[in-house]
């Protein structure tokens, strides 16, 4: 740090992302990517847009916005477009939460979001998850502050139901409830259909995911037209051109291949419960994830020891250190041959341990 | 606005881009684009990416900020790239000033600057250029705050050198001088060179205008090692993954590709001169840029006449309203065969006025 830093950021505990090592070739279960490459029509229209990049990007992102709104069934100003949806989120701390109005948001969920609360100097409100993980949603009832629920919800990979996040939308109406359905496609169901009801409601979604673009960065939020328009606001006080030509033309091109985007999606549920049922048998316990990702623990091996014997036989999986979640590891899930070498080392481990 | 808007951000006016208009093909001149495409390693390099998006791009762009470090002549850990230069200009902003700590600039400068201020709820103090457009250095000796200076200037275009800059720094031991070098591959002088001298030095550059990556989004900031460190910090709690595979690679590709950059800038440069030239014999008075683009007025043309009248006839430059500036244009330098257009079109409205 140096002499010239804000004390406002004294105490800023910036957000750690899943390691991403060089040094040797893993078989990469850590951080949730796809295991498909992107629709080849995204690969192309990406390629194009290189040819061009002299040019600024449209700050508009009219193209892929029109795109995605009309595949979402909603408007194109109920939709903004953002670098990943880190960005999105940041932008919905900044815009709708304020030293009056904090952020509430669980325990155990997506790390990101006490990060985001203090980089912007805002208070928190942490309602701790049910013993098994689930969220009580009685909890959200008149949180008092804006409202920031993952659904389904990481690393647990629990999911609740529309229903449920319609009544926590019909008992704050004075608050925003921003629903962050990154991993939606996996077998949650999604919350878009209720922006038209409620003014109250921010969905983000990420390309991340379910649609093989995490190197890409294109994530977005979807809203009544007031709130897509305040989001907006903030987006032009500090990034206009904030997505980039070639992720915009990849975005374009994968929103033109659903099919291709189904499919993966399916390969990837198969396989997660193939995987669930052969940890099963070897004895882990698991959340129900409706994810791109298994959170499981076993009786007998520690969840750091675990971790750390995997990554030395070349297999990374992430691991938090919060001591409600310790004894666990999230496993992302990728190919079935992954899955494969991934359930086969987990044996070797408990046979050499036995 | 939504009613749910933060009240902080009630006065909040963002940033207007330059137009992107779609009706119509324009002769573009009004948003400091470079004419020529990027390299063609950067567009290889970028497909490339492309194809491997299901992945998560570097967080620490390791190898593009190598190369950059490489070509720049400093360490690697003294480099920070970002989503365009906005994004380390605010990160600037966010980590070096506070409410005891105003931004200094001045009253006709990058636009961004007091947009940037207004987003964090910082003060600001401006200081106002000189009659003729030039910077008095001796403004922002002890200037209490932290110092934002593009030099070149926009829209002036007008360059400070690196020793009257050095004397800044000199008078601001105790506070961040923050040296916006998005134009300086047009003839101006670098301060990269000091900041092994100054801790109290960062420099902004952008792959946008010299390197014709506009629409690939990748700006970046020199500084001693603690700066970067503090740049950092805020990086990883707003968006760890912030600049994409496909622009880190471009990137790469262009820092390879040394040679067609300067052959370039070059090219825009002799295009300004004469260009420069053509104007004066028309009658305009312009200041001495050092940019790629011209800041050029008429004596018998309203500033904002012109600019409607140059889009009516198929030809985009930029008009600023702002009372000190509104009798000029920002033309940006294109190609000789854009400029020949420019010119003889401007003669036609000067004949046809005459």
């Amino acid at each position: 740090m140096s002499r010239f830093f804000s004390p406002k950021y004294a105490s800023l505990e910036p957000y750690t992302p899943g390691e991403q090592p060089k040094e040797m070739q893993y078989v990469k279960l850590n951080t949730n990517e796809s295991p498909f490459p992107p629709s080849e029509k995204a690969q192309r229209e990406a390629a194009q847009a290189a040819m061009g990049l002299q040019l600024y990007s449209d700050p508009t992102c009219k193209k892929t916005t029109d795109a995605l709104a009309k595949t979402l069934g909603v408007d194109s100003d109920e939709v903004l477009l953002t670098n990943g949806s880190d960005e999105i989120l940041n932008f919905a701390f900044m815009a709708f939460c304020d030293p009056k109005t904090p952020a509430v948001f669980a325990d155990i969920t997506y790390g990101f979001y006490s990060v985001f609360a203090e980089i912007n100097n805002l208070p928190s409100k942490i309602i701790p998850l049910k013993e098994d993980f689930t969220i009580d949603t009685s909890d959200y009832f008149a949180a008092g502050g804006t409202v920031f629920i993952a659904n389904p919800n990481a690393p647990t990979g629990i999911a609740l139901s529309r229903d449920q996040i319609e009544e926590i939308l019909q008992k704050n109406p004075n608050n925003v409830v921003v629903i962050d359905e990154a991993y939606v496609d996996f077998g949650g169901e999604s919350c878009v259909p209720l922006i038209k009801k409620y003014d109250n409601l921010l969905v983000t979604q990420t390309f991340s995911k379910s649609r093989s673009m995490a190197g890409a960065r294109l994530g977005f939020g979807v809203g009544c037209k007031a709130l897509i328009a305040d989001l907006n606001a903030i987006k032009y006080s500090t990034n206009p051109y904030n997505v980039n030509s070639m992720t915009l033309a990849a975005g374009y091109g994968t929103l033109c291949d659903p099919e291709y985007t189904a499919k993966n999606c399916q390969t990837i549920m198969e396989n997660r419960e193939k995987t669930a049922t052969a940890l099963q048998k070897l004895g882990f316990e698991m959340t129900n994830s409706k994810t791109n990702f298994l959170f499981v623990k076993h009786p007998k091996l520690d969840g750091e020891a675990l971790y750390l014997e995997l990554k030395r036989r070349g297999i990374l999986v992430r691991h938090f250190t919060a001591s409600r979640i310790s004894s666990y590891n999230r496993i992302t899930v990728g190919t079935w041959e992954q899955m494969q070498t991934l359930i086969a080392t987990i044996q070797s481990i408990l046979e050499e341990q036995a």
